[in-house]
This record gives C-alpha cells, structure tokens and sequence, in this order.
C-alpha cells in the first residue's frame, strides 16, 4: 500500500433509517461511543486475561481441574472491577473425559496402515473397532440404505462444509448434523463406528472435535478426521475397499458439580430489569479455547471494565455471565434460566458473544415473536451510530446460552464477528491466544459494551 | 460456539437507498454475483497464484532479479486466461539495494552496547554514524528546536500511530510523515542520521521499512526500529544520554529498465471505454509482499479469470494492470497514465487494490469534483446487491497507481479490506503467504469481480 498517504479522510457513507435519535442524543451518544473504544483500545485488558486462560489455564472442558481453574481465575479478575457483587452459581455438568492415545487407521489390502489425523468426538466411549468403511453425505443416506448395509461397518460421513456460504456458521449448519446426530444414525442400522469429515472449508491435516450425541442409541466410537485425510480416505475407498481401526480411550464420569460465574453492577434506575452480556467459560480440550470462548468471556468482562474505568452508573442492572458447560450440555445456561424464571426476573437484554475475537460486523437479533419486530425497529435507529464503526444489526439467533431466556420476553442479541477465519480453528488445536489479534479482539469488546451502552441509556 | 446449530437463518437487514435497480435487474444481477463467488471460492486460483509470487518469487523491489521474475511470472498466467491482448509496457525505475549486514545499536555509557531491531528506509545511503540521539515526536519539533540542537545528533522521531483510530490506514496516515520527510528534515537542520520509530500499533520486534524521500537535502542514513526497541530507547533516554551507531550499506544504483504487465479483455460495445482494475507488482525486499500487494496483483489477475471461465462478455474493455514501482517512484503508474493520456484513452473506472488480501468491507470511491457527485450517487443504487457480501460504498481515496488517471473524468476506486491486521506486516519480514488467508483472499477477489462486473453492465 501507499508509499506515502494520500489517505483521503474516511467518509462512511450512510443510508439512513427513517427512525433516528434526535440531534443531541445523537452527538453524546457518538461521543461516548468514541470513549468507549479509545477506552478498550488504549487500556483494554480482555487480550492479557485471554492469554492467562489461554497459556496458564488452556483447554476447559466441562467437569475438568481446567474448567475449575477459569471459574476461580475469572472470579478473581471480576473481584477487582468494583462491582456491586460477584459469586459463582452452582450448576452440575457432564464429565466426558478424552483419555490418551486414541489413534485411528486406514488399511488397504496389500499396504501399511495410515494413520489419519483424528480425534474423538466429545461423548463418544472407549473401543477399539475395524471394520470396512462405507462412505455417505448425509444422515438420509444411511436411513435409506439400511442395516443391510450398515450393519458391521464403520459409517463415514463426508458431506463438506459448503465453501459458496459467505457467512461460514451457515457452511457450518449445513454439515454439523454428521458430527452431532450421525454416529447416532449409524448406530442405529448397527454399525460399529463412525468417521466424521472435519468441520472446516479450510483443506489441512487438523482435526476438529465436537459433541455428538446418542441419546438412546447404543454409543459406539465417533471421531472426526482431518478434511486432507477424508478426502485421502474417499479417494481410497474409490479404488477398493478400506478398513478402518478407531481406538479411543474416552470415559463418561459421573456429572459433576461446576459453576456459572457472575458479576453485576446493580442498576440506578431499573435495578430489576437485567441486561445481561456473556460468554462460556467451557471449552474443549484439544486447543485452549480461546476464540471458542475464552474470547466471548473476556469480551463480557471487559464491558464492566470500561463501564467502571468510565465511571458509567447504568440505569439498569448489567450482569456478566460465564456459563459454564456450553459444549456439551449446556447445564450452566439451563440453571441460569431456571433459576432466573422462578425468581420473577426480567432480563430487558441479553447478548452473547460466542463467535470469537474477530473484527466485529455486526449484532444479529432475536426474541420472542411477540415483542420481536417492535424491539428490532427501536434498535435500528441506533445504525447511524454504530455503522462508523463497520458495525450492523441483522435478525438471526442470539446464542445458545441465552437462548432459555427468550420466554421472559426480552431481546437476544448474538455478537457477529468477521466468521471467515472462525472455522480454521474452531474446536482444534489450533484455537490458542496466537490465533486471536489483539486488535480485533478489542474492537469487539469496545463494539459489545457500545451496544449495551445503547440498551442501557435508551431502554428498549 | 454453538454445540449444534441453532443457525437461524441469517437475514440481512438492509436500509435501502432511495435510488434502486428496477427488480429485474436486481435479481438477474444478484445471480450473477452469487455465480462470481461461487467461482472464486471453489475454482479461484489467487491463492495458488499468490503463493508463487511469494514462496517462489519472494520480495520484488522495483529493479531487482525478483521483481523481472514477477513481471514474467504474472504474463504468463495472463498469457493462459484467454485474453484478446497481453503486454508488458516499458517503465524506468529507481533501483535501491538494501545491502547487507545493516546494523542498529544503542550504546548506554557504562552498559555493553545494545542491538536493535532494525531495517533500513528505502532512499537510505550507505553509512557508518554514531551520535547522541535526541528524541523527537513530529517533524516541526525538528524545525523548532533548530540547527543548534540537532546538528551532529541522530534524530529519533517516536511518534506513535494512533490506536484508537477505527481505520488503521488513519493512524497511518497520521504518522507517516515522520517515515517519508522526517530524515530529509532532521538532515536540513545537521542531523548525521535518523531512526523512526516502525509504523504499527503493534508492541513487536518487528522493523517495518518503507521509503523516505530527501530531495534537495543531504541523504543521511535512515532506519527504522521496532516498537518494543522504539519504547525501550525512549526510556533508556529518560535516564541520560544515548549514543547510536547506524550502519547501512544501501547503494542508489543507476535507473533500470521495467516493465507494467497488461492484460484486457476487448469491450463489445464500448471498447473505447476503459475499466481497470490492478495492484502494483513490486514490494519490499524484505518480506515477500505477499499482502503489499502481492495480494493486490492475484486479486485483479482472479477478475480476468472468472470473468473468462464464466464466457462474461464485457460491454466495456477490461483490462488488468500489474504497475510496477509504486513503493518506491510510481514510474509504472506515471508512464502508464502518460502513454494513455497521449493516446486520448478514457477511462471510466479505475479500481486498484492494495490494502491487503483481507476480508472485504467494500470500495472507497474518488473522482474529479465535476463529476464525482453524480458517478457516487449513481454507484449507490447497487449498494442492495453489495451489502449482503458485507460491502459498503464510502468517499475516499482510489489508489496510488490509478491517482494519475483522474484528469481522465473517470471513477477511481478502491478496494476496502478489513484493515486491522494489516499494520502487522506491512514493509516487514512478516509480509508472507503465511500472514494470508485463503476465504479472505478469494472473497475480496469475489467482491472486486462483482463491483466490475455492476460497473460493466450498467456503465457509469
């Protein structure tokens, strides 16, 4: 770029909505908005506590010392921004353990055996299984060709990612249903192992993990392989049959008892309407979870930061929660909201940031279909203030974690972050602190705490 | 994210303009920039093209053996896309050699001398100095402190770009004069030689070149250091004095012969009408420019690709060029805008793209004043059919290539990645295919066919 400037000065160009602020809101906001980010920017310390989770703590797969480690680490960083009360809610979680050397083969008649890059999908149990693979693209297809077909072999779901998908968790919901409902599937019509192509557009020798899920069907050895090596399997199998031998050494332990952890600042005005913004503290165990989300918790946490280095009196209550147990159960999320139902309380808002520390586009929308379309519309005259910074506001899912929430009627709100990137590293082991930018990470948090800013002076 | 799905489907919220296509041909051109995506993102050959230039090829300093191997490279993957013409177009430019074994140290009386991290400024002279180095934060403080405090010293201008600029291209632009004029101002005051501190926001160990301009003031040698050494002197100046020894072994060789590399497509209904698109083929020497603007060249070469492999017949002539020379001289940019001024080409739209191979925001948009308001106006009746690939439309500068073309009353143009990392690599040994994602590549690749394909088949 440029050998010198000639940086013309960035104009954005606006589309206004017909609903706007009026003038002087407008200009505060503007201002306090800009606050926010040099905020972040200059003093931000979401990026240092995503390196302590990251290398000091690491991966937290729910029911492990790990997972403890960021309940205690997180509760101790809250306990130093000054808020009116922080605690940890005990929630029970489930205790799936990986085990070590699980290892998976490939063995052509006449040739040394391969091995795949491969990991074992979360709730899959120990074994030790070969047996011929059969290659398919969907869960129907194994429906169709039935236990005459199934019956003794491993099942090889290789449907890819569909790379035309601009947004990549929509690539990602197009093909997720292998890893998650598949090894189901196929033990069902009595197959004895399951070969999940890796969730990723990207074409490398990581493997991605997962929960997968069996629910009455007879668990049997799940593992994902590498997208160079489902490819490499295909091709084989095009030539002739394969076996395959998974190994895994996984254990399902007793649920265990962990903890949401929870910070709040009690509001001015409205102390009893909640906004809430979080994260989930789990992660799973190969990488360390940083952007999978150790980011979306520092994120949250970084709100308080600023809103107190701001000295920001909320008019309504704003709470942090690090839910515990995202991955595979969701027993934090799902205690938060049992818990918040029976005491009567209102959460006004609720936003989660679960899609990594990448530059922020954007905030999609959701809630009950009775408040809806009125809430939308009262948010959007907030574009103008937010598009300087490349931020929009779409309809679409608020996150899994505050989901059980929408029936007290009040709005979800999913952070959405550049994606593109998201799926090189998602649930791998290349989800470490050097996979996220300082820089991106705090524009996030600077573009969360705008929008809760937003909710909290406006109302909505 | 997410342990399923929950993938609500994701709908973009638009603003809409208030001058729009009529449906038809919204719809037909909808299709068609779905159809251009899709091509790019599964049949795109800028990253196997980009990886070349800077695996194979490496830094291409204008009149280096690299930067003829560039010229060559990049003809003859021109050569096999079809065109009705392609040609190299002779240019004179500068050839500056780093030289090697530059060698930065700080010398602290009493303590062992320390080294930096440094790389010298393109337009550096060859030198041995050492000197009391005074700390400076802009270039009038220089002219304010005068002849009698700086002379015989080695000025350090530590100015750093400013965080908390949304747009990092800002924080560049506001500290760069330092880079460009600040060694040709500290040596019309004595100076023996300067260090500049490096342009990022980043806290590395990380020299970022680039050229530094002295005109009719004596060259001195010019380096710049890394962030982390920048700071570290600073302090070491807090506590008394400090010597630096700079030595570089650059030498100005005679000009030499080059060449822009042009491919086009003829127009079918207007073939005197001219829509171009490229990026600037040299680099610095010591990274492999695979971002600055390796990233730039693959991106305008995928246009022609796509274009042909989907048999697009352009209304207009498409052409596609590789400037050289634009780090260091803009003799490919000046020699190219003469020939077509001499000529009495027009051309209607200019695009050039050398801000990085990152996901795309959407195109700033220049022109002459007697035409500029119209040509925008009309430009935003497309924004419907750009925002759903996340791109948006602003005032702002085209290029430093395409800039000589504005007397032609055309539109200049240019491409908007996302620009947070892009101040990580920029003129560094960093600047490699590493530092480039595939998906992001390709889809600013996507994004600039799309806006040339609306430009072509609704003229402008």
């Amino acid at each position: 770029m440029l050998k010198f400037l000639s940086i013309a000065c960035y104009i954005s160009f606006y589309v206004l909505s017909s609903a706007t602020l009026n003038a002087q809101d407008q200009g505060e906001d503007a201002l306090y908005i800009k606050r926010i980010h040099n905020h972040v920017l200059t003093q931000g310390a979401c990026y240092d506590w995503l390196t302590t989770m990251s290398n000091d703590i690491g991966g937290r797969l729910s029911g492990s010392a790990n997972a403890d480690a960021a309940v205690l680490f997180t509760k101790s960083i809250l306990d130093t921004l000054g808020l009116d009360k922080v605690y940890l809610q005990d929630c029970m979680v489930p205790h799936w353990e990986r085990g070590a050397d699980e290892r998976v083969s490939a063995i052509v008649k006449g040739k040394s055996p391969m091995n795949l890059d491969a990991a074992a999908l979360g709730n899959s149990p120990a074994g030790n299984v070969s047996a011929p693979v059969i290659e398919v693209f969907s869960l129907e297809e194994v429906e169709k060709l039935g236990r005459e077909n199934i019956e003794g072999k491993i099942v090889f779901y290789n449907r890819p990612m569909d790379p035309t998908q601009i947004r990549t968790f929509n690539a990602y919901g197009g093909a997720v249903d292998q890893r998650g409902n598949g090894p189901a599937v196929a033990s069902r019509y009595g197959a004895v192992g399951t070969v999940v192509r890796s969730m990723t557009t990207k074409t490398d020798n990581v493997p991605h993990t997962g929960v997968t899920i069996f629910k009455k069907d007879k668990p049997i050895p799940a593992v994902a392989i590498s997208t160079i090596h489902a490819d490499w399997l295909s091709n084989a199998l095009k030539n002739g049959p394969v076996d395959v031998n998974i190994k895994t050494n996984c254990q399902i332990l007793p649920d265990k008892l962990s903890h949401n952890v929870i910070g709040e600042i009690k509001g001015s005005t409205y102390p009893e309407k909640i906004i809430l913004v979080g994260g989930h503290l789990d992660s799973w165990d190969i990488g360390s979870g940083a952007h999978d989300d150790g980011a979306g918790c520092v994120h949250a946490m970084q709100v308080l930061h600023t809103m107190k280095a701001l000295a920001y009196k909320p008019r309504h209550t704003l709470r942090v929660v690090l839910f515990m147990n995202e991955e595979n159960g969701l027993g934090g999320a799902t205690t938060y909201a049992d818990t918040s139902n029976k005491s009567g309380e209102f959460h006004m808002a609720a936003l989660e940031s679960d899609a990594g520390g990448f530059t922020p586009r954007g905030f999609s929308v959701d809630g009950d279909k009775a408040i809806f379309a009125a809430k939308f519309k009262a948010m959007t005259k907030w574009l103008p203030l937010l598009e300087p910074f490349g931020l929009s506001l779409s309809k679409g899912g608020g996150g899994a974690d505050i989901n059980p929430l929408k029936s007290q009627q009040g709005v979800l709100i999913g952070f959405r972050p550049d994606s593109q990137r998201y799926f090189d590293f998602h649930h791998t082991a290349e989800d470490t602190i050097d996979a996220v930018n300082q820089r991106e990470l705090e524009l996030g948090a600077a573009a969360i705490t705008s929008l809760i800013y937003l909710i909290d002076k406006h109302g909505l």
